[in-house]
């Protein structure tokens, strides 16, 4: 691909793409003395009288860390932290581009569950959000929901929530364009990794009622061996018909498949299968569950996928910016399902009249990053 | 002061003093394609085949992280990890300005030296370098002692050894503008904490023979009681002449007095009982042990402290930014004493004729930091 050789150059000519800017003058004697000592203590101790104050006079309040294992880096896996690195300085500067958020890549040299949450905690006084990037499921599910109650500065997992926001956007709005009703859809989920739970979660709060979830044994019911606390939770949750069998028996009348697994798994059969008209989100990157044009030919109303090259690309840069922006200019220190909801409806909504074949803003659409923040903001549930 | 005022001002008009900025343009889908994914993958792979190019594709080998546990923030002590904050940003940006080095500040919220040695290798996959800031003996030594050996990049304490280096460059010129020569001279050092056993080593290392050591109990001595590992280790060391007693004791005689402890410990009297035209250090802050005139008038030949607003400002700024370029652009993953002797050597020879009220240069002459770093380099010792 051409996109490789081209990144490949970009990364190599400039070493990276994140630097340090000092937002003071630092030139003179005088400016030492007032950015550092003796100055700076005066600052140090306004903030050991007052912790809260370390929001107001230090970058805190603008900052957040990116922390990241390295075990599931895009599409590709588990490849350590080193190799994580080029992605988590890549969502640095989306953060800074579109929201003048400061975020910091820390990829980190453990995968263990609670070295992880400890980490989390010990950075805490240096950040006003934490966002956890490309951790493996299912420990992922248990770092969130400790770090969410241990924790006192919002943590949100992007391969979660970010995710499960933008799919959610882009499912209200293929309803939209086809004149559906979203809480009376079928769908089936493939993939019970960090993606497919956390969206067959939202959907359900959003008030889907049919959602099927599929791991690489098939459908998830209650009984089935040898399943994580996480996925045993989501079999009582969804699969209300109790399904069992592979994908293809998962799909027969299914309104919508929603693809957050492997390249390919999907055929045209299958999608003829479904019901009329089907809604088809292949999002496996780099290669979707099925190509477009043949989820098309084979009757799907509306497609999307992963990437920028087809139309409908469904891709959480879309969510995160202005998820954290709403958290920070908030204050919020949890980031609660009525936000997650909102976030969902104000990226939807930001398209006026939503067609089959552009059902998402553009990512790079800056209007939409304010709009999610006020929604996150609005739907704020002040804990502390 | 006036200088607490307008850093407060300062650090309230700008909320803290760093910032994030993108090095590549991050305007189209075709630059997100090539920054961000898809074309990011291909970055990451390159990584993971050959971890070593994180040096080069990412920011890593320009980045430095900046670890502070709190415990000893200036000398105000052990205020916490937030209210550190605004002294970790102040060197972020005096390694930005005068070396052009990303770091990042991490004020963690751990005191425990294992956690503290754990977090800095969990970090180390994302960074060149680490500098460990304002962390309390005598953990402060434990930590990079370990650090020193298990870590795979360069680890520098820069209470430790940063002060050492100027001290040692600020000594070798106070020599060249008396006439003295410093092997002969006999050192008093007050304070046995980070800096000053610090301090004491690199002395040694420079091959002053004679030094005496004082903690709050007085002369540092083999066969005194509940000496630290670290103190004992100097006890051997130090004080050839086994020198009992307090600091007015330690004094008689000495050429030297180094203060790194506290405010007025010292007055005329004792500098009176020192040789003739004693040099004086006295680098309390914000007030020093003595203060320069009433030093001067007891018979003081040089005088320095850590004031910018006195002749003689004696200031580890001068030393970080140059010793971490040095480290980062020679691929250097340790420290060694070498280095730190070459750096205080290129401190001192970088002024001309030092004089007896100009010992040092500037901290804002940014000469001074490409001497260090080719100093630093060319005493390198490739350890892998």
């Amino acid at each position: 691909m051409d996109f490789n050789k081209k990144a490949l150059a970009l990364h190599r000519k400039h070493k990276g793409k994140i630097e340090i800017k000092s937002k003071v003058p630092l030139e003179t004697l005088d400016d030492l003395s007032s950015a550092y000592t003796p100055g700076v203590g005066a600052v140090c101790l306004a903030i050991e009288k007052e912790p809260n104050l370390s929001w107001e006079l230090t970058n805190r309040g603008n900052q957040v860390a990116i922390v990241c294992d390295g075990t599931a880096i895009l599409g590709l896996g588990d490849i350590g932290p080193e190799a994580g690195m080029p992605v988590m300085e890549g969502k640095s500067i989306i953060f800074k581009e579109f929201a003048g958020i400061d975020a910091i890549p820390l990829c980190i040299d453990t995968q263990d569950t609670e070295e992880i949450i400890k980490f989390c905690k010990q950075i805490a006084p240096s950040f006003g959000g934490i966002n956890l990037e490309d951790i493996s499921a299912p420990r992922c599910f248990e770092i969130l929901e400790r770090l969410e109650k241990e924790l006192d500065i919002a943590v949100f997992h992007d391969d979660q929530d970010g995710t499960a926001i933008v799919v959610l956007a882009a499912l209200i709005n293929a309803c939209r364009a086809t004149h559906r009703n979203i809480h009376e859809l079928k769908i089936v989920i493939n993939g019970a990794g960090a993606a497919g739970i956390a969206t067959a979660r939202l959907l359900l709060a959003k008030g889907v009622g049919d959602v099927i979830l599929l791991d690489t044994h098939g459908t998830i019911y209650t009984g089935r061996k040898e399943l994580n606390r996480f996925k045993k939770d989501m079999a009582v949750k969804t699969n209300k018909r109790k399904v069992k069998g592979d994908l293809a028996k998962a799909m027969i009348g299914a309104d919508v498949f929603i693809g957050l697994s492997k390249a390919n798994l999907v055929n045209g059969e299958m999608v003829k299968s479904m019901s009329l008209n089907p809604i088809i989100f292949a999002m496996a990157n780099p290669v979707p569950e099925i190509m477009p044009d043949l989820a098309l030919s084979a009757g799907a109303s509306v497609v999307g996928t992963g990437r920028s090259d087809f139309p409908n690309q469904i891709n959480n840069a879309l969510v995160f910016p202005g998820m954290f922006l709403g958290l920070l200019d908030g204050w919020e220190n949890k980031v609660t399902t009525k936000m997650k909801l909102s976030a969902a409806d104000a990226i939807a909504f930001s398209v006026k009249n939503p067609k089959k074949d552009i059902i998402l803003p553009k990512v790079t659409d800056k209007k939409v990053v304010k709009l999610i923040a006020q929604a996150v903001m609005s739907a704020k549930r002040r804990v502390k």
